[in-house]
């Protein structure tokens, strides 16, 4: 098992538009406190969600490139918009295993619902993807299920107005329409909204399940090591963040996201 | 006269970050209808005011550099952002005038005082910078200024929601302090923020000037190609609109900006 442990040895690469997948990050080191991370956030073009799936393709194939020269054994998009329109194109170009966020946070929700009637938020691009609403009914075909858009979601949480009146009247309106479907399972399909899961919860009431997807597409990462005979298991402490801008309001931002205080955060340039 | 004539015929070059330089591009249409017009839109990139003042001025200097492969006879930085950190870089690396915001607006605005007090609300980048601030002391040493960031406003006009309770709520929030600094002229420093006139104005009150830039920059334009003898002034409808990303989406919010129809877009890919 010697050449086996030198695969187990190496780094998974994260990467995400920006901040937001450190909310990744910290279910990695909660359920996988043996694998060592490299993380990087693309700050430099953040946001992906207001993009044209054409050019966020374009901007995951250079981030996933970036990753696979610190020789990572499998890459995980914790980037929703990345992970909505651009997995395809990414198993196509790119050698080591993959996993994104929307179907293991579908298969949640699909274990979640009841009623099967699923909610999505999250960027418009995400939501205009369909790629939840296709995941989900791959899981379980008589599941209807309805997506809403909120991209003011992703300024307030930068913005750190999680909680509040504003907040609260943004999350009424744009859930209006997701109240109204009687839904009993809402999945929170960007990685700023977690922050914003008082807010959400409140407008959805207790009836609704609200699901991450950083905790089951974390769950199966660690279901896929071990499958491959590649989990790490002995903590370490060695992880890279890296951002392509800013690193100094990332690592401010950062603290809302995850625990663990960041020390370092390089910054590197991409080609573009 | 001869060569002046051929030097008169050139476009102008405009850039944005994205949609916003539209409102500079209405009062162009306005103001100076002989002009031709060659817009580009960053809106890969959008937007410039979460970003370092270094990315946005290796930005603003591609933007410009992309304008000028089209024979300008001058440069109008539309974006407030880059307007405040990028104007001295570009001036050292880019041969044809340049002309930005920041300045016309503060002129305007010292102006309209009669307090001499001014308050400046614009992205994070924008009142971080200090160029405003700066611009004011420049053309009156006795005003006192004050400076806001507002970045939510510009996911809110993104969103088109200019009018109404939760808009209102946001300027209230964020304008408070402006208010009780007792300023009596306030300098709309960001190309989304007109759109916001109605809400801003009924929070500050009908004591309180609002300054947009683009009516006093544009002034200055025409002032300056006069002076130059750079002026045309035939008529001309052959105006170029370029993005780097999302053309039809750049269409559709510009209709807020413009009133006069885009009918073509055309979509450009910038080396980053």
């Amino acid at each position: 098992m010697q050449a086996n442990n030198l695969e187990c040895n190496k780094p998974i690469g994260v990467f995400d538009s920006g901040v937001g997948g450190l909310s990744v990050v910290k279910e990695l080191f909660r359920q996988l406190p043996g694998e060592e991370i490299i993380y990087f956030g693309d700050t430099a073009r953040f946001p992906y969600g207001t993009r044209s799936a054409e050019r966020v393709r374009a901007m995951a194939l250079q981030d996933a490139n970036f990753l696979l020269g610190f020789d990572v054994k499998m890459l995980l998009v914790a980037c929703n918009t990345a992970s909505s329109v651009a997995m395809e194109y990414l198993h196509e170009n790119i050698s080591v295993p993959i996993i994104g966020v929307v179907r293991p946070g579908a298969k949640a929700a699909a274990a979640a619902t009841r009623v099967r009637k699923v909610g999505i938020i999250g960027t418009r691009a995400t939501i205009t993807s369909g790629s939840y609403q296709a995941a989900l009914h791959d899981f379980d075909s008589r599941i209807a299920s309805f997506g809403a858009p909120c991209p003011l979601f992703v300024s307030l949480a930068e913005e750190g107005w999680t909680g509040g009146e504003i907040a609260e009247m943004i999350a009424g309106t744009y859930l209006a329409g997701l109240k109204a479907a009687e839904i009993d399972a809402l999945i929170l399909g960007c990685t700023h909204f977690p922050l914003l899961r008082g807010v959400i919860g409140k407008v959805m009431g207790d009836g609704v399940a609200l699901i991450d997807s950083a905790e089951s597409t974390v769950h199966d990462v660690g279901e896929f090591l071990e499958k491959e005979g590649l989990l790490r298991t002995e903590p370490i402490a060695n992880h890279k963040f890296m951002v392509s801008d800013a690193p100094e309001r990332f690592k401010e931002i950062g603290d809302m996201f995850i625990e663990e205080k960041i020390d370092r955060v390089i910054k590197v340039i991409l080609d573009d």
